[in-house]
């Protein structure tokens, strides 16, 4: 009766510049049964990238497909071109005991918890308007009116984390990887997820 | 805007043998904010034990009027002397934000959950069949009786988990800790616990 565990979602959304994708890729080169889901999207690869590993490159035709097929959990529109996550293979993984991790934007998290409940939601913050401020001084050069818009768009970002589970502050990467490492250690622990060890 | 955490009563519970005690005492020596609630009770010290530190030792009559004027957030005989939690200690650090580890029997748990409902509970289990099992053939001669006594018994403590957030198996005791780590460190990254931080 070895614990058998259901794999989830995870979701880590924030504001862009928050180290999301940092956190998340280390988080999955460290823990096991962890993978990260590969956004399907029509721009084109740069060099470097890898079909089905940085990206499922695919034509404006293919994704227009895939979404009237009802096969993407959430897609959106950035510098026009369109992105998206593929369900088959989050819920393959999930069945599976794999955690799938969604880095994504804060419209596209609403979606998936709208269309799955148990996803566990994760808000990585930038460092808050002290740190932001000691970072500033650091450097020096700031205007004060740059520096008031700052502090505004940040406690814009946090009244968004209230909808979430679990916020963490990434002021330092190290730091913000532990906690996310034992959010999802965590989560595995929860009662509702141990379906073998209480069948 | 450092984060400013609430502490929380974080509730270790679970079978005798199971190694809830051990458990909870390496928390608090690893984790910071972290405190051990100090129970008082009826019994007199043994050696070495010490008053405030050990236990709250105190005489049957002071223990009676604990009980009366709602001093104690449980209480329970065992053995012919009473064990009570006391209520003021642990509000006072979780006020400070400081985590209270209670090490509590089942009955008391259900209590705390009653008048504490944000209390975090922790079931820490025993090793499962498989691993007693295991434990049995490497010792031998145990009778098939003894063994399926012992295997019905399991059962019914993994039904009693059901009333708990989070289950820990302690099949080993460094695997344990960490997992019980991961849940009160995860637990402070919780959106309801950040009350300095979303204000």
């Amino acid at each position: 009766m070895l614990a058998q565990f259901r794999g989830e979602v995870i979701v880590i959304s924030g504001p862009s510049g928050a180290g999301k994708t940092s956190i998340a890729r280390r988080i999955v080169a460290e823990l096991p049964q962890v993978a990260f889901s590969v956004s399907a999207t029509t721009r084109s690869p740069r060099p470097g990238e890898v079909d089905g590993v940085d990206y499922f490159f695919c034509t404006p035709g293919r994704f227009d497909r895939m979404i009237e097929q009802g096969e993407l959990l959430e897609w959106a529109t950035y510098a026009g071109h369109r992105y998206g996550t593929p369900q088959a293979a989050v819920l393959r993984q999930v069945e599976q005991g794999i955690d799938v991790i969604l880095v994504i934007e804060i419209q596209g998290a609403a979606i998936i918890k709208a269309k799955m409940p148990s996803a566990v939601r994760i808000f990585i913050l930038p460092p808050g308007p002290a740190e932001l401020q000691a970072r500033i001084d650091r450097r020096g050069g700031i205007e004060p009116a740059d520096l008031a818009v700052r502090l505004c768009q940040a406690r814009v970002e946090l009244a968004r984390a209230r909808d979430y589970d679990y916020v963490v502050v990434n002021d330092q990467l190290e730091e913000a990887v532990t906690k996310v490492t034992a959010i999802m250690t965590a989560e595995r622990c929860r009662v509702t997820r141990q379906v073998g060890l209480l069948g």
